[in-house]
């Protein structure tokens, strides 16, 4: 049912400059229950790119915390019942006071505890952006995939194909990373060809593309497939930034920081690179 | 009843270069038991600048850590209901050993369990220093307060009155940081002007800040306003140096870690900057 | 039973260039249950090196990802009993599928949980490489040790006849690291003198070296000797380097993974420094 208008008409709401703009001035809360692995990254690009980041997991507190969130942000790495148990509660309690919800399922596909816990929250929650690798993405729409660990083992077929059929299996924004992204809500699709392949040398940097999927749609509450989208071009322009002003992977990380928070609203309009189809 | 003569001997007393120096040579164990986002960023600040960090939480060690520590650290950051019993379980055993403790209530007033379980260890275990941010040493001082996550939302008012209030009602050091930190005995209160707004960009600073306060408390154990003092110092001149070396929060953070480890006696104590109210 | 000729055969089977390029040619999954501190640490060094991380510690999941992985890699800093159980779930699962086990007792001596932990895992996981400081292994091995948190304070007596006791007494590979690393299987003892002091003013280089062994271990299962000596000689030489572009711990921390992501076969053969004796 797509129709290339529709399609031209959601790239050209694009604006993630605007975006950037209202999170640096408005600063939003987004609240983050998410791996050990990556805690200190996704604060760190939380800050860097202008919004609050809090960390918080006690079943006593997430529902408080999340409520007054801009946004909500739940990664399954390095999870335990008792961890996925608190998410579900946080994302209930940021459904009922209409905070945006961001899944991020890490490694979906490699355990049965994985996808089992995955598929429990998206049962639960009401998620507003799945955002995920593309062997993750393919195995929550129902479809064979070959992960290693927490790595997509090569990408077969077209990314927004697979983004496409998600979002209509999950019923929500589906936002697929890889070498050119894919973001759709079922019916648009739209693909970000921003980014440097050093992003995929530093662990935690799809981690990261979730926390900024919270802080674009702490400020697009209404309009996830824009605060996707916007995220994704925010991190690659970044990305791009920070391969200019480094030699490996350690330097790379060091300068994604400087690079998101260096963004500004024109830098980042006039170098997005998102496309239809 | 602070008379001026009071104030202009704590500041006389204050001596972070001979402090540094004595860190550098005993190698003080600072047992911190901390939240998951800073593990890694308190640990690397603890040995760069000399002392020897070690993080245990479970309820079986952190009596047996404690007691040999020379400073014990906690943060409440990511808390549980089980950390919290963990540090308590840990203070009461650095109290008993006459091991100074600090404590970092992090994110006091966004949450009942922040706030509940600060109030609990401070009744359940002698504190020698609070390390805070405004809006959680004001929370805890019974005052009212603007806080979002973790971090403080305008601090209204003098930060020098709120320490010495709160070392008051608390009966124990305050040490609040902010553009220029406040430290209180709840008589006497000094400022330490160094530091550089760059700290309020890199999540984990204000951690920092409070395992630092371990380290210098460690090698003062009767002087703890004198300790708390130092460490912002040590910290706020690294901080500074860090600045001329960095082109963002990425970079700078490193910085960090090389100033703490770079910092001499004569430096620290030649650009301290510490005035009385 | 050590004759001259059979440790020459062992130091000449070292081929550190060899297994690096079968790493970066098959990206071995490296499973590792280790501690808060270091998780993106140890992350981001096996990145680096070529091979691919997950942490995972749910005792749902252990096993299954155990199985699947190249090698295993256990870490006892901040462990709790429930972490311990999971460790030795895994560690079985590994025994089972042949996937080789590293153990890094981190802290063993410091508490009776650390050492009492460690001695649990040996007795229930045939572990290939244990990865330690000299403290760490003198407690392990039976003998007295002085340790500080989780540093070795002072090495007492030659590394090398501690690793090849070791060896003996636990029945499996010992590598010591300390200004000169050593590496024994009770039989034949070999030693690295390739690293820099630098990587002693770092958190987590101890536990980056249990992880690299494990990625050296997963493309060489049946030469954990061999695997544990070119990890050493990998990291040492990566060390080597960072040093030459640092200027403190912070910035020969990021240098570290610019070093290990830049390491070469031939420059790792040729800068090599394996020794008999």
């Amino acid at each position: 049912m797509t129709s290339e208008a529709d399609a031209h008409a959601a790239a050209m709401s694009v604006a993630a400059g605007d975006s950037l703009q209202r999170i640096r001035q408005s600063r939003p809360l987004v609240h983050q229950i998410t791996n050990f692995v990556v805690m200190n990254e996704t604060a760190n690009a939380t800050l860097a790119i202008g919004a609050l980041p809090v960390m918080a997991h006690a079943p006593e507190e997430v529902a408080e915390m999340a409520t007054v969130a801009g946004a909500l942000v739940l990664n399954i790495g390095t999870l335990t019942r008792e961890w996925v148990a608190s998410m579900i509660l946080a994302g209930r309690a940021a459904n009922v006071a209409g905070v945006p919800v961001v899944l991020d399922p890490v490694g979906v596909g490699s355990t049965m505890l994985r996808t089992d816990s995955a598929r429990l929250i998206l049962s639960q929650v009401s998620v507003a952006i799945v955002r995920g690798n593309a062997a993750e993405v393919a195995t929550l729409a129902g479809q064979s995939a070959d992960i290693r660990g927490v790595e997509s083992m090569g990408t077969t077929g077209d990314l927004g194909t697979l983004a496409c059929t998600a979002a209509r299996a999950l019923g929500c924004i589906i936002a697929v990373t890889g070498p050119v992204d894919a973001v759709s809500d079922g019916h648009t699709t739209l693909r970000v060809a921003n980014g440097n392949p050093m992003l995929a040398a530093v662990s935690g940097t799809g981690c990261i593309a979730s926390a900024i999927s919270g802080c674009f749609a702490a400020v697009n509450r209404m309009q996830p497939l824009r605060a996707a989208v916007e995220a994704l071009v925010a991190l690659g322009v970044a990305g791009e930034d920070a391969a200019e002003h480094s030699t490996g992977p350690g330097s790379f990380h060091v300068a994604l920081y400087d690079a998101l928070y260096a963004l500004s609203p024109d830098t980042i309009d006039g170098r997005a690179r998102v496309s239809t189809a």
